[in-house]
């Protein structure tokens, strides 16, 4: 009747295995950019940013000024208001109480692991088509709000047994442009015959590893999806004990003064709405915008209308990584995000968009962003352009990098507000809710799997 | 420069060293409840509650009719508005944002970690005076807002070495009472010597044990904090592995439906503001009344005036208990409580007042409520009465009770929304911020501790 408490299956050591793995029983690795290449070309979508009077169903609350879905589902673009002590201001957000299902489906093919991925159309994706989760549901898509056909594959995560979850937690998204929001990442796996879409391919980890070495390849589901397996890393050392790390945590979280809460559109100081969009005068951040989106042949529904948040500027999203008696390490910032449902998450080391800070002078600028924008090319370990969320957000692309960097410029005694964590002591904290931000699950993602 | 992950020290090992020493190096076991009546004796303390226009600097705000204090600090009462799918309420709730500091010495004697403990008074205790960690500080406290001395002992909780936290970590506090309210449950352990006040003493956790069984000893902070503590407990096997724990969990947190927001005080429908409460007309729940304390000597001011939350009638919680295969688990229920930070959290597997109940007939009273008050005596492995929080909670307290059950009552498959775990995965848990919830956290420190 009992179980062991780490598991009837030895997960890590298999999920280890997997990503030591650089072919595949389904797709030939060196097979997996052309496939994607032909589903893009199959993909008929036409997107085309309309102004919000031809969005279907989607107005702006004569009270409030939000904009939401008739339907009340979806989402809705608010306002926010957030005052730190040094610091106030207002702006659009997206709440979306919705819990959605980021789920991947895995299976063993010849004793290792392989995982479900589908090429999946988005609106806001730079190239349309990306490799996402096998589900990628909302709430709305499996009650059929919007009267499309069912998610494909939706039932192996809605009547799992619990011997196939390999991963299920709740994780934050951007705390910039969602207020509060979550998502339920899984892997579930499956052991019996699983009938395969052509828009689905099986990959291993170390597969996919590679393909996050491509620009904007795997989605941004797919990516905290991944990123949220317990995978094993070797070091049992670190420079902190992981309960030194959790009191920092405690610390940094506890010292937080911020006050964050929604407010009607309409009285967000510093934001216009224009027939086309919802943005500032100055241009700066982001603008939100209406798109149409037609005759997409791999999507529930053929043509819908959605507004989306598009930034008005690319960022760049960094890991320092050193070793320390040969243990790798990266430098994680308590960062704090208005949106967060509590105060502060484990970002990268760098999370900016560089356009905001290029008129200023270097010693004005954040801590360790010319790291990354001037990294020699033979100490940048990673990098790669990803895209956020395609559903909500509209070519919302960062440079991601890991940049190998030494005690002149990243001490080891972190100054306030960073600490040193091992890949490791990351991983581990991802398995709970909320320790670790979105865009340093991504960088996690290519620490575990594309051989960093 | 590395060390170990899992701590430089053994921390469990040392705990449960502490946890197995029955007499201690300070006081004596027999003398503990001398010590503590001694310590109420010299409390001159009176309590007496006061109307409102009584109450020094606090105010009803005319605009919302939110109770607070003039200096903007301490916290207020307020309105909350919840609605989930079959009910919708309003109620009075504490708002806090102030994290206090719930922290405990800790000292090696004879090679026996020992935990210094405070007979303090608090205003809403039964009994004025029960032993509370040697650190109880708001941020208000230790800012000096109401212009008293300082805390005796902070400095080692401020200042402390990496190498001395035992335990760090933001635990929930009564979701029903307090909106967002958490808490920064901390141990420190100090290596040199520690001046003694006469109101502390040092005791080790087998002796903190044996005070959990007596009624209104050791108050609430106290045992979160030691709830918190990284216990070791023996079973590396359970009904549930820790990853389908967290599947259970994380499927709960995703299917709740609550919106819960923060309204005026004046405009809580069902509750009245009167000269002496804010009340229900029908009488139910809880009071919000002001009190007056004059001439505390051990209190870092001798007089003042605060408002408090009076519960109308004591509670009932416990944890149902079985052991499978000789492992023992208790049966946790997944509360929704409007004042939480995330939906729900892990409560003891009954939380109720009873005399909200009782004109009902049994089959429409809450799930296994009468299995507690109608336990046999030999099946009641563990029974005290300790109330809650006194600075926030006039006599608010509940019989708690740890019960043996069996299939016929408490079957092995779980009802939905309930769960088997054992005290070590509870114990785990506890060791992250919201997934136990403060209720359920006393009882862990009583299975921990008092020997069940």
């Amino acid at each position: 009747m009992l179980r062991p408490r780490s598991g009837a299956i030895a997960v890590e050591e298999r999920l280890a295995r997997s990503a030591a793995a650089t072919e595949g029983a389904d797709i030939k690795t060196s097979e997996m950019l052309d496939w994607l290449t032909e589903r893009r070309k199959v993909c008929t979508a036409q997107i085309r940013q309309v102004p919000f009077t031809e969005l279907h169903g989607w107005s702006f609350s004569p009270d409030t000024g939000n904009l939401s879905h008739r339907s009340g589902r979806f989402f809705s673009v608010e306002g926010l208001h957030v005052v730190r002590p040094s610091i106030e201001w207002q702006q659009p957000i997206i709440v979306q109480q919705d819990i959605a299902i980021l789920g991947i489906l895995a299976k063993e093919f010849d004793g290792v692991l392989h995982f479900l991925l589908q090429a999946k159309m988005e609106p806001g994706n730079p190239n349309l088509v990306q490799l996402s989760p096998t589900v990628q549901a909302t709430h709305s898509n499996y009650t059929k709000v919007h009267g499309g056909t069912g998610v494909k594959y939706l039932e192996y995560f809605l009547d799992r047994d619990r011997d196939q979850v390999l991963t299920d937690v709740l994780q934050s998204e951007h705390g910039a442009w969602f207020y509060h929001k979550r998502n339920r990442n899984m892997i579930v796996e499956v052991h019996g015959d699983v009938p395969q879409d052509e828009d689905f391919r099986w990959f291993t980890l170390g597969q996919l590893g590679e393909l996050l070495r491509h620009d904007n390849v795997v989605n941004m589901d797919a990516r905290t999806v991944l990123a949220s397996a317990p995978m094993t890393h070797p070091e049992r050392t670190a420079l902190s004990s992981d309960n030194d790390l959790l009191s920092w945590f405690t610390d940094q979280r506890a010292g937080q003064d911020i006050q964050a809460r929604c407010i009607p559109l309409n009285q967000t100081q510093g934001w216009r709405r224009g027939t086309h969009s919802v943005h500032r005068p100055d241009d700066k951040f982001f603008r939100v915008v209406g798109v149409s989106i037609e005759a997409a042949s791999n999507r529930e529904v053929p043509s819908w209308t959605q507004p989306l948040l598009e930034p008005v500027a690319p960022g760049i999203v960094g890991f320092a990584y050193r070793t320390f008696d040969g243990v790798p390490h990266v430098l994680v910032h308590a960062r704090v995000e208005g949106g967060f449902l509590d105060t502060a998450e484990l970002g990268p080391t760098v999370q900016y968009v560089p356009a905001n800070y290029m008129h200023l002078p270097a010693e004005q600028r954040p801590p360790f962003l010319g790291l990354m924008l001037n990294a020699a090319p033979e100490r940048i370990r990673y990098e790669a352009v990803h895209s956020e969320e395609g559903g909500r957000f509209l070519y919302a692309e960062s440079r991601y990098m890991i940049v190998e960097t030494d005690e002149s410029t990243t001490p080891t005694e972190a100054p306030a507000g960073y600490h040193w964590v091992t890949p490791g002591q990351l991983s581990w904290l991802a398995g709970h809710s909320r320790y670790v931000n979105v865009q340093a699950r991504t960088l996690l993602a290519a620490l575990n799997y594309a051989g960093i």
